[in-house]
């Protein structure tokens, strides 16, 4: 059984046209019209497989095609439909339709699993409008309440929860709806990389190991903020130059002390008063550090922390830090990663075992079942900005790969 | 003849009760009802010691006290009045009512000069209002048209020209007010020194020779921006890693390869988007470099400079550098920080040659007349805020140093 690589295409192209912001990237915030357009093509198309198809009261759509031993827990395969403001065609559609498509090669081929297969579309998982990352499927698996979306709220002031009654959906009702242990044996994700190391290997479909850990920490420099034209050099306590040489170090501690797998990001900085005239008398970062290895998390945080110290204490300039949020890795099912292994060797495609830097829905799916993931290459690394792309021919490798383990999984 | 303490705390006292946000540090714009208030009291007292008041059409007010020959050019003193948001009582204030009390007490001691004496008390000063740092002297002495008022538009989108207007005045008659060569035989601007050198050294004048030239330099460093979490460090172009490397060197190349006048400072960064979990694609940053000497400008920027080249070689990044302003170092007249120093010596009082780190009024009065500066101590340096301070003692004895002046300068 192979997948089809146009049908694959044309559901990928026909979804982007439902988007908010057309010539500026594509934006389908969950609850909306275009959302709502994409929810209908979905549905019909699952209904014309024959699935059984359910909006849970958040809006998480499973579509289930019913298996010889309907006692047995379900095998799922699935991503998310929405996307950030101004993103691409690729983030989360490529999983969702490469979950259809191999149901459907499952269909034309009538091979009828023993276990039912399930196609997942989670809602609001890039969080951008709520604030609410992985709102869908944090919820599914009780990693949060439907309490919790009552304060999730995005710039209008409407709250998730409110959004979703809005939208047709009583969010009260979740509670008969979550995923629970051995509800579903196994869950696959296939996603877009959005980084570069598919594209500059040139392989088509990576074996995710791991899900990185993240931990944030807020650095707050004080020195003293003064005329920058009357206060000559030896008298300056400037937290800008306090915060520049920590920043500085950052990658150089993460490259030599920690390991391959760690990555360390000050994506944040504000400086105060923030005036060209004025030394600047408080700087705030925010160092973020991943790795699928705790260890490697505390190495560059313990080094960082150090020379911040030793930096402040030379300058004589006071520091604050302050742990933000803390994520644990998340390590993939052994058990899921062989059977994705094994589909790619079966149809001769190459592929690399590799680490998630982000994380995905699969990885709280985790919480409840034994999840894989495949990774498609994204061409430039770019990912969640209208330059993202990857070519409809790894989908489809990706895809088959997926289908091989979804029949694999699905059979006793 | 010596000026009297007691009157001099008095009236900065009673000054600073005119403000906008009383127990958040003084804020005094121009043409508001606080400035109306003070120049009211200003014009009041001028008027007791029987000088012929004259307010210009922008705002700035003349106070002449009539020499024994009219036909001989004014000698002028004075500052300004309005303040920043939430600044202190001291910066502008000290050197009028400095100026006021010296009038006083050459009126006491029946003192008339040869040459006509004026307190001069210029109009927004500080600038954040309109944007337009020095507006009154840079029209008063021609530097800028009041065409230019037009432009600088405040917060509320009404200009300078606009705001004149309605507080009563008619700048379209400025140019019979212009101040010419001639007009003026010297000028000399008591201020807060808004630095701690004077402080630190415990010494209550500063006598002041050159006023800093300034170069804004802005600093654009572009990577890719990209997903802080999946993006593998050796495969990253950061914005953030580069821009503080370069940052973190300008303190040391200022310090070890320019002059001990040379000061340079990043006061103002953005970083763009400035998410945590994203990979910074562009910094910019402006570098602010300032010296009496135009060779130590010119050192600091050649070295920041190369190590921007440097660093986004290495870290194959891209830059672009603008320069987006420049003022010229303005050296005082020798001749005036002669009767400057001499007024000290004769009554024993300690001063510094010493240099200004920022413009005042009197560097744009150096266009047109011979200019000195007194410099009294800021306590711990600091200005612009609500824990500006001087002690009325050192500037009683800066006023004494500027009368001691005025009456030299004024005899012929």
């Amino acid at each position: 059984m192979k997948t089809n690589l146009e049908r694959i295409k044309r559901d990928i192209e026909y979804i982007s046209k439902f988007n908010s912001t057309p010539g500026d990237g594509t934006t389908r915030f969950s609850y909306t019209e275009e959302d709502k357009k994409v929810r209908k093509y979905l549905t019909e198309e699952m209904k014309k497989l024959g699935l059984h198809t359910t909006v849970d009261p958040i809006g998480n759509i499973r579509g289930k095609m019913e298996g010889k031993n309907p006692l047995l827990p379900s095998i799922m395969a699935g991503s998310h439909i929405d996307t950030v403001e101004h993103g691409g065609n690729f983030d989360g559609v490529a999983g969702v339709i490469s979950a259809l498509e191999a149901l459907r090669v499952m269909k034309e081929n009538n091979f009828t699993p023993d276990h039912s297969v399930e196609i997942v579309v989670f809602v609001e998982e890039e969080g951008p409008n709520f604030n609410f990352p992985l709102g869908g499927s944090r919820i599914m698996t009780g990693a949060y309440s439907v309490e919790d979306l009552k304060n999730q709220i995005n710039s209008d002031g409407v709250s998730m929860y409110e959004a979703a009654k809005k939208f047709g959906l009583n969010p009260d009702n979740m509670e008969n709806y979550m995923v629970k242990k051995g509800d579903i044996k196994a869950m696959i994700e296939l996603h877009i990389e959005q980084s570069v190391v598919l594209d500059e290997l040139k392989i088509p479909v990576g074996i995710v190991k791991a899900a990185a850990g993240r931990k944030w920490i807020e650095i707050e420099i004080l020195g003293d903020s003064n005329h920058a034209g009357a206060t000559p050099m030896k008298f300056r306590r400037d937290a800008v130059v306090g915060a520049s040489k920590i920043i500085s170090k950052v990658d150089e501690i993460t490259t030599e002390k920690a390991f391959e797998s760690t990555v360390a990001t000050v994506g944040k900085i504000d400086c105060f008063p923030n005036i060209p005239n004025v030394i600047p008398g408080r700087v705030v970062f925010v160092l973020e550090i991943r790795d699928t290895d705790k260890k490697g998390i505390e190495i560059v945080k313990k080094e960082v922390e150090k020379n911040v110290e030793v930096v402040c204490d030379k300058l004589n300039l006071e520091y604050k830090t302050k742990e933000l949020s803390e994520t644990e890795p998340v390590i993939f099912s052994n058990k899921v990663i062989t059977i994705l292994e094994q589909s790619a060797e079966d149809q001769n495609i190459k592929y690399k075992i590799m680490n998630s830097g982000a994380l995905h829905d699969a990885c709280l799916m985790s919480r409840v079942a034994d999840v894989g993931m495949i990774f498609v290459p994204s061409i430039k690394g770019r990912s969640h900005c209208p330059e993202e792309l990857t070519n409809y021919e790894d989908i489809k490798v990706g895809a088959d790969v997926l289908l091989g383990a979804l029949v694999e999984l699905s059979t006793i």
